[in-house]
């Protein structure tokens, strides 16, 4: 079989799913006519005049944080930068909204095709996901990753934890091995360990300047694998979150992940592409200045050729990539809502579990986000407008904090440095220790430091896949932008970061 | 252990779960005083000021069909009767709206502890659920189910679906046993072979007056276990479907699963109790008359007293009971919507698989239906008023149904009977076929018939655990009244129904 056939699990491969509901399709007697409008006594769906919801309003915003109630600069218009840094500045022009609209109405019934009413959104529905953002899916990846194949599918999922779990069942047979970055999203490791697999650790590269994946590092593992491994299954997948990585905000560029897909084809591996703010591509750190930089200039077509960076989609020519989407960090992550791309026997292995596992994923969040992107922002196009505008809030939150970081006594005296991610949430902080150090003593002692000044951070080596194998450079703490309520905060959490590293190396790297 | 401690299965007991974001909690340095206001530069969650969504209004019916535009009697007061045995008539009077409220709001924040803000409700959240929904679950349950003991606990799920695979893992281990009604809901086997489980058929009385399982057959089976399945596991659990049964429509007595219970307690296996349409507790069967009976006499108190049918909950003083409770059915099934309860090692258990596999249910439909909830209906007992709605409703679609056979042709010469059920969807339509008939062939025959008269229904042996173990008794199909957009459509359709039987009958049991 050509593709990632052979990469399918034996226990997905062996899954078949059928309904009671399904009428016989052989041995009709002669002279039987189908009715042309039968009646249904038999689906146990209550009709949609049971449901106590009519129609629903969605009230929207045209950008982040145009209502903001807890904010003391409570608008995208008014975004400041105040605190000990610079004087508090306005940003202007804010962008138009895309439609003026305010509000959509979710009817109970439309002929609209594009759009999802609640007779249908709210009943029972087939688990690959319904029609429309189904094929806003399809529309949104052929305009964003078109994949370099043409048997591709999409499938909507319950957000991206639930697109993991499907991935890793869809590829892993017990004691299968899967390949991934040593600092990662951990919970991804129990969905492994929920499937039977064993996941390896690759070496990364964190610093200013690199790709993330240590590729020397990946290769040398590969070619040696059973002198490395010895009894080991061979990898059967590479789990990598490609742009923005979590926790070290790297970024692989499309040349490195040619090299990268090139050794899955040498050695026969799928590559799970987990991309959950990857259309968060941002521009290089600037300091913050008088206004928010709200790409007004910025077209969707020249920020999909020039900023967005290639998926492993659309290096993929065999069907070897699955990549796991979110709406979380885009729209909201209470929608629990995201979509896979794969290969379409792959979506047919993770359709099958979703029909015993998971069932079909939420209807309320699928019309709700479906109805929103098309009634709100006009489809494909006009969601990607949205993007651009929480790109820019994002690229303005990541400028605050790394300026207020760079401004620091710590950074000055070359205690700590930071990477500055090419997109996403996270920044790498890289506290240099003296040579010698106890990494994990050390890093433990200024945790606590940290909750002593009041900011919490995540220490890398909690994202390891092992401990043991990363000590060695497991020197850093994500940081994140994405939940302050304020540019004041950002600025204020910094402070008290680097506040603190400062007084922990004064007094010799002891609290 | 008590209770149900013994019967997790140990893929459950042994899960663990843990979040990279938790600090350390031990270790702390002399000197340590916790800052009281800390920054979070650490969850990787977007601040709910980048949601489009700013707020929500919710319209909504103050009883089922007022409006449906697909209806000709487009209302519950239109509700008529017409058709070939009864001409037009009115329904009156409806019931009052419980409030007067048709549109509620839920706002970007709120400070009701009742209800669940946008900001909270698209925000991350716990496995369990969100709180103020899982206490209202908790408060349904001590209003209509109190359990017989202290330890429960309740837990969203994403619909009856997911709760029963759930449940399933939690005690389910490769090679243990469950026994299942032999007609059942048969998705559910697919989520007891996904655990490593082995179903095992009892045998149900499928006729009038009878109350489903076959207690005799049941009782014999406990008792001489090891001679009727040798080398089989004792059995670790039953699965009910005890109100309404699926597919036969029959409903166990307080009485009889006070019997059951015993059995339980004295071979020590679990219960799962699936109930999706239990508060759907029907009056007998009377000719649909000029009026929809809305019970506008009957209160919330005097249906929790004699009309509700006790759950399994009640009897239950181990915690070796799991009840799987889901919206669909009072709500809408496109929500994905439900919850659990049981004891609190048991939903300690779901938890701990929630975590891994499913992670959080859609906040998007958490937060409708709690609002709804709380801001239309006033919390608990007004919910109870709509489903006494949704209860006459139900009623009156099933006499529609019942009377058009009643008064078939098919039925006055004795070729079928039905059993007229206690509660929920599902009527068993019972195929009187001459002894020494070949059920299985005219079965399948019968439904060729079926559609070409032009009405669906469910074979009951397309339901059956055990085909071979059931076939000498699956002379039934499953009917429901839920799906039909009329009145005139469950006429119709009953008229096909029999007239096809009566076809079939005069025609030699021919096509």
């Amino acid at each position: 079989m050509t593709g990632i056939g052979n990469l399918i699990s034996k226990r997905a491969a062996a899954r078949t799913t059928s309904h009671f509901t399904t009428g016989p399709t052989d041995g009709a007697p002669e002279g039987f006519k189908a009715h042309p409008k039968p009646l249904p006594l038999h689906w146990g769906m209550p009709n949609d005049g049971f449901f106590p919801i009519d129609s629903i309003d969605i009230n929207l915003v045209d950008f982040p944080f145009e209502k903001s109630y807890q904010l003391t600069n409570n608008s995208l218009e008014n975004l400041s930068l105040s605190g000990s840094n610079q004087g508090a500045q306005t940003v202007t022009p804010p962008l138009e909204p895309t439609k003026s609209v305010k509000t959509i109405r979710i009817e109970r019934r439309t002929s609209d095709p594009d759009l999802i009413d609640i007779a249908t959104g709210l009943q029972y529905a087939n688990v690959e996901g319904l029609g429309p953002l189904l094929k806003f899916t399809r529309d949104f990846i052929t305009r964003t990753h078109k994949p370099g194949y043409e048997n591709w599918e999409t499938i909507i999922t319950n957000g991206a934890g639930d697109g993991l779990n499907k991935a890793a069942d869809a590829l892993l047979d017990p004691e299968d091995v899967i390949l991934i970055e040593e600092f990662t999203f951990t919970p991804f490791l129990q969905n492994v360990s929920n499937a039977g697999g064993i996941a390896v650790p690759v070496k990364l590269s964190i610093k200013n300047g690199s790709q993330g994946l240590d590729l020397e590092y990946l290769t040398d593992l590969l070619e040696n694998w059973e002198t490395i491994h010895p009894g080991k299954n061979k990898p059967k997948a590479l789990y990598t979150i490609a742009t923005g990585q979590n926790p070290t905000g790297l970024t692989q560029t499309v040349e490195f992940r040619k090299k990268v897909y090139d050794l899955a084809e040498k050695y026969d591996f799928a590559i799970i592409e987990d991309d959950p703010y990857g259309y968060l591509a941002l521009p290089p750190y600037q300091p913050p200045s008088a206004t928010i930089k709200l790409d007004e200039f910025l077209t969707v077509d020249e920020y999909l050729k020039d900023h967005l960076i290639p998926s492993y989609l659309e290096i993929d020519t065999k069907g070897r990539v699955i990549r796991i989407e979110t709406f979380s960090k885009l729209f909201a992550p209470g929608l629990r809502l995201g979509f896979i791309v794969a290969h379409k026997d792959v979506i047919a292995a993770v359709s099958n579990y979703s029909a015993i596992v998971t069932r079909t994923s939420s209807g309320t969040s699928q019309l709700i986000v479906n109805n929103v992107i098309q009634q709100k922002f006009g489809g494909v196009d006009g969601w990607l407008q949205w993007i651009l505008k929480m790109r820019a809030t994002y690229s303005h939150r990541r400028d605050v904090l790394l300026k207020t970081i760079f401004d620091s006594e710590a950074y000055a005296k070359k205690y700590i440095d930071v990477i500055d991610p090419k997109a996403g949430m996270f920044v790498a902080l890289i506290v240099n220790f003296p040579e010698g150090t106890d990494f994990l003593t050390k890093l433990k002692l200024l945790v606590w430091k940290f909750a002593a000044y009041g900011v919490g951070v995540v220490p890398g080596i909690n994202m390891a896949v092992d401990k043991k194998f990363s000590a060695e450079h497991a020197n850093f703490f994500r940081l994140t932008y994405a939940p302050a309520n304020s540019d004041e905060e950002l600025i204020e959490g910094g402070k008290r970061l680097t506040d603190a590293i400062n007084d922990f190396f004064e007094k010799g790297l002891e609290f």
